[in-house]
């Protein structure tokens, strides 16, 4: 019994796993993705498409693909999109060309998408793919708030229509596997590190 | 929506999780445990009784509850026990005072129970704990024969009877959740404790 048999039987990396990462805009998900992916080996980020206008300091084909409202509709009609959904008026999707080839590249795959989004994909899964569900949430939306106030893209309408979005999308957290509360960046992507590595230790073929 | 409102969401700690570690006897998993529950909070070690006698070092009520064969065999008989087993020739168990001392405490609990014993723990289960089952092991058969006999507590044919139950417990693989391959000591006890994060980060009643 040799060492490469012993890991063969757990799923390690690159494996087809993906981390669908979702819930209230403004918890700081981007901010922690991003330095979970500076640090595991082996994950990778989806880029989604959407409709909506960059933010400042956001690049086209690393945060999102910015695309027109009558591209996103012709991706939509030749059925390009694994999941997509309306958030705010704005579009937002995973195309299958990204998983495909982020999948072929040996690496397990990071998600960011709204709750819509992760529920469609809760719902339809992705062939040979295991998803794994995770909600990234502020500790209270009083903070979440704050948060947005701070980030200062939005007006205090926007503001207030996105807090009520979060109480809508906290009713779906039982479709999610795992609730990471960011209180503190680094214990976040902490939580979020060791999520990804656990799905890796899990022994094949078990649920 | 309040800072605890959320957490109450995810299981945390000492909500009755238990983490069955099991494996073959000499790749690491006593030290290995140890450092676990060193370094991770809200973590005991739940002490099996066993009619072995003790190695050097081994405390009574620390490492084990050391009991003859007369007060285990009372013990099987008086329903005492989680699980009971035998390995090699003597005799181990949970007892369930054992397991009802440590959850009172608000703390998740470690088992360090053979393969037998987790078999039998995945079957009958412990009502009102949520048990996660872990298989530790060396990265190959023959790194654990060279551990083996570096302990130097084994005889030459002890030490081939436990390669042979090795082999005998990888096919009982499929019962566990996870898979601990101990190459490096600090990388192995860093996936335990990923094993425990992402548990305790798990959606209030989700599978």
């Amino acid at each position: 019994m040799s060492n490469d048999e012993l890991s063969a039987l757990r799923r390690g990396t690159g494996s087809g796993l993906a981390f669908v990462v979702s819930g209230p805009s403004g918890a700081g998900k981007n901010t922690a993705i991003s330095a979970l992916i500076a640090r595991v080996p082996g994950l990778v980020y989806s880029v989604s498409h959407t409709t909506r206008a960059p933010r400042p300091g956001e690049r086209n084909g690393v945060d999102y693909y910015f695309v027109s409202d009558t591209e996103f509709a012709e991706m939509v009609a030749t059925g390009a999109f694994v999941e997509h959904a309306v958030y705010l008026g704005d579009r937002y999707g995973t195309s299958k060309a990204e998983m495909k080839r982020l999948t072929a590249r040996g690496a397990d795959v990071v998600l960011n998408v709204d709750v819509q989004g992760a529920c469609t994909l809760r719902r339809v899964g992705v062939p040979g793919v295991t998803l794994s569900f995770v909600f990234f949430a502020p500790p209270s939306l009083s903070q979440l708030g704050d948060r947005l106030r701070a980030r200062g893209s939005e007006s205090e309408g926007e503001i207030a229509e996105r807090l009520r979005a979060a109480a809508r999308e906290m009713k779906s957290l039982e479709i999610f596997d795992y609730l990471v509360l960011n209180g503190d960046l680094a214990t976040a992507v902490d939580e979020l590190r060791a999520i990804v590595m656990a799905e890796r230790l899990r022994v094949v073929g078990h649920a």
